[in-house]
This record gives C-alpha cells, sequence and structure tokens, in this order.
C-alpha cells in the first residue's frame, strides 16, 4: 500500500533530524495521521495504543533521568546521530558508562523501521485471543503489509504459549506482563519483534532467541545427566 | 560438632531478638567468632566472605530506602517478627505495596539456618575450580556438616555448568556475575541454596528449580512442534 507520508508537523525533539510522517493511504481525505492502524486500539484499549507506539519508537529510559543512568526514553531515531551531534540534544554519551552507552546504542532503529514495528504489533494485538475485531479499513491496511490476520495465532515469542488479549490488563505502572520482544535484541524491525510474556523476556534477556533455545536444551540434558 | 554458641555482644538492630551466636567448635581457645570457617576466604578473597556473610543472613534491600519500596537489607530474622513488632524497629509494613510486602516475608529465616547457609555456601566455594585451598582447620569444620569437599565439583544450582572461583572477579558494584540462588525462591535454608550464574538465575525467577525444568522442557517441545 502507499502512503501519504506527508510531514506531520509538530515539534520535538528530533524533528529536525526525522520529521513525523503521515501513514494513510496515499490521497486519503480528512487530516493526516501518524498511527492511523491504532485508532481502533485507541479507543477501545488505549494502554495497548500507548504502549505500541511507545514501544515501536522509542529507547528504553532509565527508571529516573540522571547524569550515568542515560537520559529517559527518547526517539529511537535519536541513537542513530554521533556522540558530536547528540550534545547539541543535550545527551552526552561521554558521560555515560560504557555498558549504558552500548545498550543505548542498540536500541537505535531508523523511523521507518519503528513504524512498520508499529503496525506489526498492531497486527498480532489482533491475532489475540478475545482481542477485539478491527475495523474493515484497519484490517485491509495491516493485512496489505502482512497478510491475513489468523484471530487466535498470536503467541509469545520465547515460549510458543498463545496470548490473549486479556493479559494486557495486568499491565502495572512500568510493569507489563506482555512485552515487545526481539528474537534478536540488537536490532528493532518489524521481522524481529513480537508479543512475549514479561518472564519470558527476562527469561531470554540479551541472548537471540535461538542463542536462548540453544541454552535450555543445553540445561535440560545437562540435568538429565546428573 | 558441637558448638560454642556463647552470645557475642555486638550491638545491632535486632540483637534484642537474636544474639548473635559464636560458630567456633564448642571449648575452642581464643576469641569467640561469628563466622569462623569465613576466615581464610576473608583474607584470601575478602569480597567472597563478604558476599557469603551478606546473602546468608541479610534480606535483599530496596536499592535504595524509601517508605514504599521498603528498609534496605535487614538481618533475615527480623521478617520474622510481626508487623507490630516490626513497627517497634522503624519499619511500617503497612505502608509497603502488598507484592513488596510478600517479597520481604519471602526472605524471612530463623538466624540458625542462615548460619547453615553461610557454612554451605563456604563449602561450595571450596569445591569450585582454581578455589583456594582451605586450611585443615576449616575444611574439617565445613566437612563435618557437608561431608567432603570436593574439589571441582561445584556447579550452577540452575544451568548446571561447573562455577570457576575466577568467576567472582568479575562482581561489579551489585551485579555479581555469581549470584546466591534458591531451589525455591522462597526457603533459605542450606539444602536449599547454592551458587548460580546472575543471567540463569534472572531466568530462573521466582519459581522452583523443578518449576523452571519443567517451564523449559515444556517451550522446547513446543518450539519444536512448531
Amino acid at each position: 500500500m502507499e502512503l501519504c507520508r506527508k510531514t506531520i508537523n509538530r515539534s520535538y525533539k528530533f524533528s529536525n533530524v526525522q520529521p513525523k510522517l503521515c501513514h494513510l493511504p496515499l490521497g486519503h481525505s480528512g487530516k493526516c495521521s501518524e498511527f492511523p492502524f491504532l485508532s481502533h486500539l485507541r479507543s477501545v484499549k488505549e494502554t495497548v495504543a500507548k504502549k505500541i507506539e511507545r514501544d515501536s519508537t522509542m529507547t528504553t529510559g532509565a527508571a529516573w533521568k540522571s547524569d550515568d543512568a542515560g537520559p529517559n526514553r527518547i526517539q529511537r531515531w535519536g541513537m542513530l546521530l554521533t556522540d558530536e551531534q547528540l550534545l547539541e540534544y543535550g545527551i552526552n554519551m561521554e558521560n555515560l558508562k560504557p555498558g549504558v552507552q552500548a545498550k543505548l546504542r542498540e536500541k537505535a532503529a531508523p523511523y521507518d523501521d519503528c513504524i512498520s514495528v508499529a503496525i506489526k504489533l498492531t497486527w498480532l494485538v489482533y491475532g489475540m485471543q478475545d482481542a477485539p475485531e478491527p475495523p474493515e479499513e484497519i484490517k485491509e491496511y495491516l493485512e496489505s503489509f502482512l497478510g491475513p490476520i489468523q484471530y487466535n495465532s498470536t503467541a509469545c515469542e520465547v515460549c510458543k504459549l498463545p496470548l490473549n488479549f486479556s493479559i494486557f490488563n495486568n499491565a502495572q505502572r512500568g510493569k507489563a506482563d506482555l512485552e515487545t520482544c526481539h528474537l534478536n535484541p540488537r536490532y528493532h524491525n518489524a521481522n524481529n519483534v513480537g508479543f512475549g510474556h514479561r518472564e519470558c523476556n527476562i527469561a531470554q534477556g540479551n541472548k537471540t532467541m535461538g542463542e536462548f533455545y540453544n541454552w535450555i536444551e543445553g540445561i535440560i540434558a545437562r540435568k538429565d545427566h546428573i
């Protein structure tokens, strides 16, 4: 599907680097919109729409802003800038511990990848058990990118158990029971993201999914050997 | 081995509840000592001795003291007191979120159990690859409780890979590569503790070891089925 991609004028930290764009179909009527595919979720379960927007576009931030813990959440494409450029945005990478720097840099992703992640996550939500049914317009939009939405097919990327939309109800401040997870934690794009239980995502840690499965297979083999 | 168990006079928060005792053999010469079995480790690798003393006797505390995050590390036997009794020690359990309260209560353990945990951990350290050799006196002491120290036999409780004493060198402030872990996270006694890699301990989460193995076996089965 061809998209409008008109610049949406909004002032935010990195707007000079990357203007926010309209992702309605080309030639749409009405106002431009950056996340038109989230409009229905936003009306039926706002926390989920906000989570998708946040996880797809923002780095995970420190729980609090501090000189060596790093900045609060920022746009992932901001992390594509050089240390020197980031200084102009008030972010002094050299002040951060090497581990924190590396972790922030791993969250970097181009704007278009972030949008494709948001589309993927929305598509996956509608494929969950007990998910609300998307309006026809949004269904067509999502399916034009990712194929048919199969109700009841979305599973945790890690443990492969089916996910139920109601798990989103358990989300507490900063501690969602369901998290966006990455098959390879170092890349943020549509092919590499999905949902996972919080405990599964934590267990995966910074391993790729393949490394994780090899690791737990090794554990089982050693445990059974003893 | 019969122990001295004389009260060691020291003033600390819960000294009225539980005096600290001497754990040298009954009829020992010289000064009483609470952790005599740690004296050698204390001289060759102080951080390890301190870690054993801390992990065996103290609750994990909040990273910082705050009204709803809970108190800093306190003695585990302090958590055996009632809410009312704890008030006298300046700890208001009712102010804490239910989850924090439950977590603190799970760390409760009688003093003698904590000492037996310290003995077990010390015994395990000497069984690690590349561990220093214990002086004969300490070796006999530890073996009287737990049987022969088998050099090179101490493994991660979770992944079952052998543990090397040098991993303790990686310990960073608050982020040890090697952690004390519990076969059942809800009980703190010698039969239930051991060492585990930090990443393994995190992956285990609040599952018992049996629940963890069942969980990862389920993951492997489902993943191979897809």
